[in-house]
């Protein structure tokens, strides 16, 4: 059986409706629900740097997961239902709201360039940032005042939206220290969720490695996506290491790289 | 008599506290006052252009003392207390916020570059930015997470700040719409007055051509330091007439360009 062929084909027979660099979105088996499937694509630099990293999409999906499913337990919103299967997820349909939320616990890649400080320097306090979601324009930093003058959110939902955004930062912190890993940095996006006429402001698209800058405690080493934009190699062995130290691979359970080849 | 000679032996004589790009700080007549002194220099680009344009610091000096003394006299707070000179004043000495607050009512420059807005647009509202005050880092953009991050100002300095420059662009918008100009966009810094134990937030450094975007409103033809940075020629030009429209020259007073060369 062509396992290749059998994925193209069930991609294929779902209505599409929006392919992002990392991601497929496809309608889902009920109304306000769709299908979050996870490439192989890594990109970078607002993909003009391109590769196929065989098996980071069942990473991804799979430490994303665990991360959403934590969150929903602990009282934190998020648009995730239930993983499908090895690169897919259930999730609730929201309307995102166009901003990237970046929190830096620990100066690193652009901050570092743009008010420079050394990469590694603890902040004073975790940091906030709103980058306003648009390829063409390389996602500009943008403040509170562009997004409520342009409409993008509301002063309330900016709120909400920061609210949010020191809970998710609380829980990751805590996380990752738990499994020597610091927490440098994160991205996260926000969707409003409809449930009658009630609204609410929730987390939506991934956590992963892809989106987290993850530092080994102990030697610092890069254990992100970092290792792709500046070509350290071992993107595949990092993220599987991030996931076994979750608990997400079982000390036996082999990386996707490696042993029989997993179904993608 | 060689005026520029007496000049420079003038300007040797006091203690020089601070030398920007276009002015020069000296000590003042008494503690807590300061001498602030207009030079002809023009730069843009973060001076990686330079030119000495003649006369330019007459007019700074001129249009700058009528916007702050008309702002004084509406209870706006600056630090400006009398003009002695032709291109010197004398303000009070405060502690800067190594903040440029710009406040913008129409897309140009910078704003329409990052957010892909056509200049001339019609912004939605007024939006205020802050850039940190960093030659060797570019004035790079910040938001108020940095801001107080950082310690460049507290929340309530943030608000106090962002009052004031409400008052500000409301003022010169309209003083501006009265004689023909449309206000596109200023910078503005501001620095903490100490009065005893009491401290507030005032106006400080200049608010002229050099600072603000000025658009005729028939012509649409850039009066202000646009002229300089895109080589369009005409800049003391159009100060002057920016002068002249305010009632500072008066009609049949000439330019610092023409006729009888004035005392530097």
């Amino acid at each position: 059986m062509d396992f290749n062929k059998t994925r193209y084909t069930l991609m294929n027979r779902r209505r599409r409706i929006y392919e992002g660099k990392a991601k497929v979105l496809f309608e889902g088996p009920e109304p306000g629900t769709l299908i979050q499937h996870f490439k192989d694509d890594a990109t970078a630099f607002n993909a003009k740097k391109h590769e196929i990293v065989d098996g980071k999409g069942v990473l991804n999906n799979r430490i994303s997961e665990f991360v959403f499913q934590n969150l929903n337990d602990i009282g934190v919103p998020t648009h995730f239902i239930r993983r499908l299967n090895m690169r897919e997820q259930l999730i609730r349909e929201v309307e995102i709201i166009p901003l990237e939320v970046v929190v830096r616990n620990v100066a690193a890649g652009s901050l570092s360039k743009r008010l420079g400080i050394e990469e590694g320097t603890q902040l004073p306090r975790s940091i906030i940032e709103f980058y306003y979601k648009s390829d063409k324009l390389d996602d500009p930093m943008v403040s509170e005042e562009h997004i409520t003058a342009f409409g993008w959110a509301t002063p309330q939902e900016i709120d909400d939206i920061m609210a949010l955004a020191i809970r998710v930062n609380d829980f990751l912190s805590g996380l990752f220290l738990g499994v020597g890993i610091r927490l440098v940095d994160f991205k996260m996006e926000t969707g409003r969720l409809w449930e009658g006429d009630m609204m609410r402001i929730v987390l939506a698209d991934e956590i992963s490695p892809d989106s987290c800058r993850l530092w080994d405690i102990k030697s610092n080493d890069k254990m992100d996506k970092d290792r792709f934009r500046r070509d350290l190699g071992g993107l595949i062995e990092a993220y599987s290491e991030v996931a076994r130290r979750l608990g997400i691979l079982s000390e036996n359970e082999s990386t996707p790289m490696g042993g029989p080849r997993l179904v993608q």
